[in-house]
C-alpha cells in the first residue's frame, strides 16, 4: 500500500487556537520521564492497571486521579468528587490537566477543563483505537446526568494530543473492530476511492502496526478537513453522523451490549439497505461496501436487535425535527453523504425489521 | 445632573458576538405579554413570590424552574436537578434559557447554557442593583462545589440583557447600597472626575429612579470598553478586582454577614488606606474618596472584623502568586488604578488592623 507521511505531525485550527496531533511510538515513555510541575494526571484505571511499569513516574506523581472507565463515571453527579480532588491538590491556572485514556477519560478531562476555574488547558494520551483514530480531535466532549445520555457538553479542545501505537497492543479484538468501525466512516465520508483504500488494506490493518498507524493518520487528516470547517457541528459535521442515528438506536435497543463501532458499522450497513430500498442508491453502491462492514460487524451479526425498542429509540434521535419524522444521514447516487429527513411510518419500520431478519445475518 | 443617552441601548463585543443591554421600564411586562414557545425560564424564588401577578404568564409557562436565590443552590451538586427539570421539560437546540433574577440565579443560568446540548442560548432579566449595574455584562459565571466557593465557571454571554427599573422598586436598602459599592469602583475606575460625579450624586442614586437609571448605564458602559478589550480576564480586566481582595476576604472572615457590594466599599476604603500608609498615594486621594465610600458602608461600620480570620482568607487569595506576597489592586499617584504584589508580613496585619480598629469606625 501507499506509504503516507505519518511522521508528519497533524495541526488543527480551532476557536482555541492550534492545537496539535503528534504521532510518536514512544509518547507515553517520554511523558513518564519528564513529568511536568504543573501536571494534574486523570488516568484510566485499566491503562493504570496495566501499564503500572511504564507510567510509574505518572502514577507517583503529586496529583493523580485514577476513573474506571464506565458511563456511570461521566455522570454530572461524580463531578463533585473530581473538583474536590484537584482543589485538595491546588489546582491552580496556568497549570495543566493530562488525560490517560479513552473516550470516558477524555470526556471527563475535557469538561473539566472547560468549567474548573473558568477553563485550564488539558492535553491527551489517547488510548483506545477509537479514540485515537476518531474523538480525539474535534473538540467535543459528552457528559450523562441522570437518565440522560450525553446530555451536556462543551467544545474544548485539548492543546496537544499524543498517538502512541505501543497502546494498541493490549486492546482486545472488539474495541479494535469498534475503532475501525469509525475509521471506515470517515473513509466513507471522504469518498469512493477512500472507502476502496482502506477495504482492500482491512486485513492488513489488523496485523500491522505500521498500516493501522497510517490509516488512524488518514482518519484524522479527513476529519481535521470538517471539523476547522464547522467545529460547533451546525452544517457539514452533521455528516460524521452518518451510520449513528441507525446505531445508536441499535446500541439502545440491546442495552449497549454491541460497542459503539460495531453498532455504527451496522448502523452504515442498514443507511445503505434504506437508502437502496427508498431508490436513493443503487444496489451496487450497497453491494460494493456490505462486505466490508458485515465483516467488521460479523461477530454480532446474529445478535438479535429488538424491532420495537429500537423504533422507540430512534424516533427519540436529537437530530429529529418532528415526532413523525426520522432524521437520517444517507449515501445520495455519487456516494456522496447528506443529511435528509424522512417518514417515520410503517415502511420504515418494515425497512428496518427486514434489515435485522434478513439482511444483517448473511454470512 | 448632566443627562445621558439612556434611551440608547448598549452593544457588546464578545467571543461569540455582539449581544445588547436594552433598557425598558417595562421590560418584564413586555416578556409577560409575549412569552416565546422556545423558552425555558429559571426564576429568583422571592422575585416569583412578589411579581406573581406582572409576571403570571411567565409562572404559568410550558417550562419553569423556581430557585430560591441561596449561595448553597449554586453548587455543583446541585445541578443534575436542574438538567433533569430542563430534560423533562425536552430542552432542544434553538430553544432559550430566560433567567430572572438577581447573581446567583444569572450563575445557575449561565453555566447551565454553556453546557447543556454543547451550548444554548440565555437571556437575563437583572432583578438587584448588583446584576443589573455590574454582573449582567462580562460573560462570566461562578459556581461552588463542595467547600470551594466560585471553583467552576465558564465565559458564556447572553444573548440579551433587559433593565428594568421597576424591580428596583422592592429592594432593600442593603442591597441597594451593596450595588451603589460596585458602581462606584467601576466610576474611580474610570477616573477621579467619574469618581467625583457619583459621588457628589450619591444621595440623588437613592431618592431618583432616573438619576440612578443613568448611574447604571454609565456603569455598564464603562466596565463594557475593558471586558472588550480582555474578556477572559487574562490582562487589564484584572483591575476590576479593585477593592475585592480586601472586601472577599471582609466577606470571609464575617461569615458573608457584609453584603458582598458594602464589602467592597470598606475593601476600597482599605485599599486607599494601605496605599497611603505604603507612600503609594497622597492622603489628599484617600481624604476624597474616604467620606463616600464609609458613607456607603455607614451601617456596618461598627461590625467587627476578626483580623486573624481575615489575614487567613486574604492569604488565600486566587490572585496571589505565593504564600508570602498578597497580589492587591490599589491607586496610583494619578489615581489610576494598578495590580502590585506586596509582602503579607506583621507590617501589612498591623496597617490592616489599625484600619478595622480605628478608621473604619469613623462615621
Amino acid at each position: 500500500m501507499e506509504a503516507l507521511p505519518v511522521s508528519k505531525d497533524i495541526d488543527i485550527k480551532s476557536h482555541k487556537g492550534n492545537y496539535q496531533v503528534y504521532f510518536n511510538e514512544f509518547a507515553i515513555e517520554d511523558l513518564n520521564n519528564n513529568i511536568p510541575d504543573n501536571a494534574h494526571f486523570i488516568v484510566d484505571k485499566n491503562v493504570a492497571k496495566i501499564y503500572k511499569d511504564k507510567i510509574n513516574n505518572v502514577l507517583n506523581s503529586k496529583s493523580l486521579l485514577i476513573i474506571e472507565a464506565i458511563e456511570a463515571n461521566k455522570s454530572l453527579d461524580k463531578f463533585p468528587a473530581y473538583v474536590e480532588h484537584l482543589v485538595i491538590n491546588s489546582l491552580r491556572r496556568g497549570e495543566i490537566l493530562i488525560a490517560i485514556g479513552g473516550g470516558i477519560i477524555q470526556d471527563i478531562v475535557c469538561f473539566l477543563a472547560a468549567t474548573m476555574l473558568r477553563g485550564i488547558e488539558w492535553s491527551f494520551y489517547p488510548t483506545t483505537l477509537l479514540s485515537q483514530a476518531d474523538s480525539c480531535i474535534g473538540s467535543k466532549s459528552s457528559i450523562n446526568s441522570g437518565g440522560a445520555k450525553n446530555i451536556l457538553g462543551t467544545y474544548t479542545p485539548p492543546c496537544k494530543v499524543h498517538i502512541s501505537a505501543s497502546f494498541l497492543d493490549t486492546l482486545d479484538q472488539r474495541e479494535v473492530l469498534s475503532g475501525i468501525g469509525e475509521m471506515i466512516k470517515v473513509h466513507i465520508i471522504d469518498g469512493p476511492l477512500s472507502f476502496d483504500k482502506i477495504s482492500q488494506n482491512y486485513n492488513e490493518i489488523l496485523t500491522s502496526k505500521e498500516v493501522m498507524i497510517n490509516f488512524i493518520y488518514r482518519s484524522l487528516a479527513i476529519k481535521k478537513i470538517y471539523i476547522e470547517i464547522d467545529e460547533f457541528d451546525q452544517g457539514i459535521r452533521n455528516i460524521f453522523n452518518y451510520g449513528h442515528s441507525f446505531g445508536h438506536a441499535i446500541e439502545s435497543a440491546t442495552n449497549f451490549f454491541i460497542p459503539h463501532g460495531i453498532a455504527v458499522s451496522i448502523g452504515m450497513d442498514m443507511a445503505n439497505f434504506f437508502a437502496m430500498k427508498m431508490d436513493i442508491i443503487s444496489k451496487d453502491i450497497f453491494n460494493r461496501m456490505h462486505p466490508t462492514l458485515s465483516e467488521n460487524y460479523a461477530n454480532y451479526s446474529d445478535y438479535p436487535i429488538p424491532i420495537e425498542a429500537f423504533i422507540k429509540a430512534i424516533s427519540k434521535d436529537k437530530k429529529n425535527i418532528n415526532s413523525d419524522q426520522v432524521t437520517l444521514i444517507l449515501l445520495d447516487k455519487k456516494s456522496k453523504v447528506f443529511k435528509g429527513s424522512y417518514e417515520n411510518n410503517l415502511n420504515f419500520k418494515k425497512i428496518c425489521e427486514y434489515y435485522f431478519l434478513e439482511v444483517k445475518v448473511l454470512e
